[in-house]
């Protein structure tokens, strides 16, 4: 072990998750514990706070409030989406970047978010060990989306399936209350894969799960979909669907664009803004069925619901957060903290070293053993796989009978 | 008191709430215990299923599952949205009940519901006594909106309000996630009482309320609106918005309406079928101001949150079951079970009797008293009420980690 001392800056990036803040707090608690780091930064909003200076000094932080981040939501550091230009082709990024690490002496850089997360990892890494200025890198998962690929799964996942699966039950009890035919649409979140919405189908163990569930991995046909529901609706009065925001049809169109048919819309808003993907089918429903259709968003709470967090998945947020800064400080540098299933009946997990460059930009779809042959359901396979995740509560501080989350006092350093 | 022997009718009516089945498991659970009960019945799907005799027994379910209504969402017996007809003018559906009450020996009628439901039962109390046939009729309260005159408020509030309140301050988070501007317009239940959109403002006490709450008590102006929240934009990057679903400008129509203007939808589909009140606000925000926003609707899940439930609304939805049963045993009949507040620092309420004829098809709106000056945001005497509503959370029972609810087996009689 090369003993290696001098300032971090922790960063969080991508879209938040119920989450990210816990394993900010493993890394910032971490790292103001670590006698090799002399300084525990934040960057406010990611590298767009590297890049502009804007980084403030963790240990003004009450320690109190550091911890409560771990059942505080979104993003408590501030995120961004922002993709640095990569060094051979275009420096300047990276060498703006090497001036405020240099300007602050930072010789760790952890950064919390997805695949294009690990990216800018990848290139701060391998740009700093070009130049010869020791610094270690490292990534720290999060995704809500569960894509990256290596780890088995992705911390923000396990909470966004607890919160879903357990919406989805409420709204399978609410959709039956009438006892007349009424068909729900849930739209859920997932761009190109469909781990969330196949969460879903954890609702159905204890006999409140969706009828119906499609994920963008496989073509969506319309018609297909319909001669679905209405089959359905003959047996049971009540019918309802999740479906993954980002299906397609086999030309590749966006599901949710043909809402602009329906609506024979031409002016400027254009068919997102006036409802999604989960009203268009809604409508569509209800057009060709006369059921009763209700579209229902599941929007920002999914992913940033700690009321519904699961304990598995803060307590693995917070460890790939704290073992980050441990293996960096042993000298590692380059990697991501994964997370790696022990075999076994019960659940274990434990971290695993995956390179960056195995990480960056790639992406993990829902594989076909997960669905069921008819491709509108999820398999027992992938209800073994998720169970676990969602397992447990932690306890959070209430504050008026309210979560209490942090509340951080951001004193920049000059 | 006169001892009255015979079987009891138990219906649910209306919309779902997260505790309505917490207040048939107070009523089925103390009528199963009374001696002067002989048959505990329920009605499927409320007076519908009375009018087309589907009742089952209650004494078939087992115990524990009939404890388990405590925490399950919806309407397990059943809903229904029937208004029976007033016996003055034509007394078909109150004959039809009659027939059935005598079939079954019915001599208690308790019914779950808000103000429609309380009119059915002051029809059916009105009815029986005319034609001289001794049945003890009592209404249990129930809404989400808050709305029945009377009470010091409405079991199913409550929960409804700390769902809210939740997710509001978790939505308030995730939108400063990245520090660019942002609008977020959160569409809240409530045709015409406010009481739920308001209950947004109870996330502020922990410093994540909204910016701006309008209620339907005062009418809507888009104009005055727009400069509001950019007012506040100028100010802060993050602009949170909550409004009630019923919201109208000044010439009482619907501002949800709008969204067909925006669209210039000309089709049968129309604007409610293609996004509804928060995508419309969302799409004005984004034409006048050019700040990225966000529509969000609360949907079904701000009514049907078993997992967020108050505990002290628990309490009282079971409660105001209970004393339904207690007080018709004692020889009460013609009341609903009202929720009375009692003086003093903490809080503590106790049931309240009210005349059926006092309570139905009349509406309780917000008082004034509880908004603000400027008509967009809430008072500190709306948060004194409020407050002591959405407080414990009741503990419920899992199975898989997830919330398991009641199965019932409804077993109907002939």
């Amino acid at each position: 072990m090369s003993v290696l001392k001098g300032a971090c800056v922790i960063g969080q990036s991508g879209g938040p998750t119920a989450v990210i803040n816990s394993s900010a707090a493993g890394a910032i608690l971490t790292a103001l514990d670590s006698e090799s780091i002399t300084k525990v930064l934040a960057a406010e909003h990611g590298i767009t706070g590297v890049l502009s200076d804007r980084l403030f000094d963790c240990s003004q932080e009450d320690r109190r409030e550091l911890e409560l981040l771990r059942c505080t939501p979104a993003a408590a550091l501030g995120s961004c989406r922002h993709k640095i230009r990569d060094p051979e082709q275009d420096d300047s990024d990276c060498r703006r970047i090497l001036e405020v690490f240099k300007k602050h002496d930072v010789r760790y850089f952890f950064y919390i978010g997805g695949n294009d997360s690990m990216d800018t990892c990848e290139k701060i890494s391998r740009y700093t060990r070009q130049v010869g200025y020791e610094c270690r890198v490292m990534g720290i998962p999060k995704t809500v989306d569960n894509d990256l690929i290596g780890t088995d799964h992705c911390p923000g996942f396990g909470s966004a399936a607890r919160y879903i699966a357990t919406s989805m039950a409420e709204i399978s009890c609410d959709n039956q209350a009438y006892g007349s035919g009424s068909v729900a649409v849930c739209e859920i979140m997932g761009r190109n894969a469909g781990w969330l919405a196949a969460s879903s189908a954890l609702a159905g163990i204890n006999g409140n799960g969706p009828d119906l569930i499609f994920l963008p991995e496989n073509p969506f046909d319309i018609d297909s979909f319909i001669e679905d529901v209405v089959k359905i609706s003959e047996r049971k009065k009540s019918v309802v669907v999740a479906v993954s925001e980002g299906v397609r049809d086999s030309s590749g169109r966006f599901i949710s664009e043909y809402g602009s048919d329906l609506a024979k819309q031409k002016d400027s808003f254009g068919h997102a803004q006036l409802g999604g993907l989960a009203s268009t089918l809604a409508a569509y429903v209800r057009k060709n069925t006369g059921i009763k259709t209700r579209g229902i968003e599941f929007s920002l709470l999914q992913r940033s619901a700690a009321h519904c967090v699961s304990g598995t998945d803060e307590e693995e947020a917070f460890m790939v957060g704290e073992n980050a800064v441990i293996n960096a400080v042993e000298g590692v540098s380059g990697y991501m903290t994964a997370l790696k299933r022990l075999p076994g009946e019960e659940y274990h997990s434990e971290i695993e070293l995956l390179p960056l460059s195995a990480v960056a930009n790639r992406e993990k779809p829902v594989p076909s053993e997960y669905m069921n042959k008819e491709k509108n359901g999820v398999s027992d396979a992938y209800i073994r796989y998720a169970l676990p995740l969602v397992q447990g509560a932690p306890e959070c501080e209430t504050e008026n009978g309210l979560l209490r989350f942090a509340r951080l006092k951001k004193v920049f350093v000059k």
